[in-house]
């Protein structure tokens, strides 16, 4: 074998780093797999957008099934993003017998386990490193390096923009709205921000994370998601005054029967480290029985580290191929078939000490109103502040409660709610302990 | 194959947390390996010794060669600790084209180039995941997620008892003898404690680490290695005031045709997050070209870690077996041959900034005599701090300073020294930047 041949399916930002390493690093690359990594295809929406990376014209292709059904292809990179048509192409792609290595973590949510199924009937290798928080080595850990061990949590911020805005609220004091306006400007933030600041990006990821370190299927339809757009300074201040630190957290733990898959903006202990990862960095952390806490940190997205964590994937893989040991062990290291499917747990069942802020008039009976419809769903209260004291201005009560059950909360707010006596929308964010 | 066969050598407290992590999770581990893991031998220096776990009698041996040269051994573990007589059964254990998991770091670090070569000469699988942080999954992340980057540089803090008692003389203001004797009786400091408090443990993992990162041969006698027993609870407390925090950091940079490789206390920045990292957690930052700063936090050592490790190479291992992938790939992924050699820079041509302090009398003109030294030696300062005003007792003159080689710092301190001036050693702690 002269060569490992590489078909690329997508070139936006991810893929331009791709060509950029396949470029500067060629040399290096021979040197560590034995054999050249070579670039043969490319296809592309768009033959004349301009693009972070040069490759030959001719390489380049509108027909992604050109890459997919090619027979001049070892290793096909997927880096489109999007479920359709990247799940065709996926499916095709692993059926012709080519390894698979795709950065696409809504591809992964939403239709993992068909690729997996696909990757081990073919008999092939699937690499996925750069679909979860870049470069951060968070799916070989999982898979490989606590293997013997058991998975209770994995835990994390894996959403680089939302943690960007949240980190430079905190350190500025300043609006959602604004700050999100900047960070576009910045280019941190898309034009469409949503599946960042709604959770929705956090949510695939912990899906995938979950689904490996449970060694189950998780249906995309059954994680809770709540984004960070309704947080405000004075929740952020607020936090701080309690020595907590509010992140977008994307949680999945392992219950007795069942397990939790979720995204929502957390209240962290000032001095838990992963209160102290700000900026766009993510940092992923697992609880195993036996090995206890750890906790990976890095930049979560971008094009470098994604492109260099899709490329660690095929330097693993060319290193097989060369050495006859590609698609000998399955894609998630365990037999599809021996998953087992978890049920994940209504959001309504989970437990949860909360943060609570009321905006209500400065009167008499209010603060009593709220502390017995709390009283009657069982929720007892830890603290209480209360803040500003303009006349005839509505103040904010600010509550933290013990642990609650999340259905016993939303009713209790919503018996607040009928009192009519808030005068804007109560804020809820759930405390997450140290450890 | 209706089994893999372990012998393990050695039975101490890494040991004994295989032999429960294999009793307690056998079924698991069968599961995802698809056969069980049988322990068959283990050999100990003392049938009769206590232990943390327990094994048929019949099991144990006092001959370890027993399991490097058995027929019935598939993998053999190897967590006597020590370079002798480890090496002889670790090569002979190899040569009889026995899988070997160690978590010997002394041994890696002194005779590692030749476990390496054996290892690869005899087509078998190495694993020594469990030798470096604990269940930390650094060696895997290095040998393969950051393959297709080139590595600048891995530093961390690698030793869980320096890293204890540091954070407690940070925490509590008190003597490091007196925090010293209190994790002796703890548990969390060895009766005696110079390979952990001198930084000669720390020195071994980052003469692996560097090694692996860099793709070459280190003489573990050139790596630079200081301890933290001479730090006081002044300089942690001067340390916090300039806003730094003091660490026992393990450092391999590579420069332009060297590298370094070294241990010592360093002062970072109060709001990196390796400074932190705190207690007997250890952590390791890789600094790669293209994805940037990942960092990795965990228990470093102790048994539970360190067991699960171990076998999470055991289980990789086992499975690659199981599918005929074992000794497929060469044990460092790259063959030893492609290593080329990259010369350690010498101690005295390493930069730094410093963190000085001075015991001196509260006289006109002994600061400028030393501030003259400094710079007949080209090192200037960038502040001052003078402490303490007892009448006729010396008092602590802190200085920190701008670059400077090391080797002019020793000739300027040698020659202050020489004058006579110093009530007590002076104290010099390097500066190390953020990021």
């Amino acid at each position: 074998m002269d060569s490992i041949k590489i078909g690329m399916i997508g070139f936006g930002t991810v893929g331009a780093g791709v060509v950029n390493l396949l470029q500067d690093r060629g040399d290096s690359l021979a040197e560590r797999v034995g054999v050249k990594l070579e670039l043969v295809r490319v296809s592309v929406r768009d033959i004349n957008a301009k693009r972070d990376a040069r490759v030959d014209p001719l390489m380049l292709t509108t027909d992604p099934y050109e890459i997919a059904n090619s027979d001049n292809v070892d290793i096909v990179i997927e880096v489109m993003g999007g479920e359709e048509p990247a799940i065709g192409l996926a499916l095709q792609s692993l059926k012709n017998g080519k390894h698979l290595v795709t950065a696409n973590k809504l591809l992964l949510a939403m239709r993992g386990e068909q690729v997996y199924q696909a990757a081990e009937d073919a008999g092939v290798e699937l690499g996925f490193e750069g679909a979860v928080a870049g470069a951060i080595p968070i799916i070989r850990s999982i898979k490989n390096a606590f293997a013997a061990d058991r998975i209770s949590q994995v835990q994390g911020i894996v959403n680089g923009t939302g943690n960007y805005i949240l980190s430079r609220m905190t350190d500025e004091g300043k609006a959602f709205d604004e700050i999100l306006k900047d960070a576009q400007a910045l280019g941190y933030a898309e034009a469409d921000p949503t599946f960042d600041v709604e959770g929705i990006d956090s949510a695939h990821k912990i899906a995938i994370l979950g689904s490996l370190g449970f060694e189950t299927p998780i249906d995309f339809g059954d994680v809770y998601t709540e984004g960070i757009s309704a947080i405000t300074p004075e929740d952020i201040d607020m936090a701080r005054e309690f020595g907590y630190r509010i992140k977008l957290l994307a949680i999945a733990k392992r219950n007795t029967d069942s397990i939790d898959v979720r995204v929502h903006p957390a209240m962290i202990p000032a001095d838990n480290l992963i209160a102290n990862v700000n900026g766009a960095l993510n940092s992923v952390e697992v609880v195993c029985d036996v090995s206890g806490t750890s906790m990976l940190v890095g930049p979560g997205a971008g094009s470098g580290p994604t492109a260099s964590a899709v490329m660690g994937d095929v330097v693993d893989i060319s290193r097989k191929i060369i050495n006859g040991a590609a698609g000998k062990t399955p894609p998630l290291s365990v037999p599809c078939k021996s998953r087992t499917k978890i049920p994940v747990r209504p959001m309504d069942e989970v437990m949860s000490e909360y943060y609570l802020r009321f905006t209500v008039p400065d009167r008499t009976g209010v603060l009593s109103m709220i502390a017995s419809a709390l009283g009657r769903h069982k929720i007892s209260i830890s603290s209480m502040i209360q803040r500003g004291r303009m006349e005839n201005e509505p103040v904010s009560v600010v509550l933290t409660t013990h642990m609650a059950k999340e259905a016993n909360l939303k009713k209790a707010l919503g018996e607040i709610d009928d009192m009519n006596v808030c005068a804007a929308e109560t804020m809820a964010i759930r405390m997450v302990g140290a450890g």
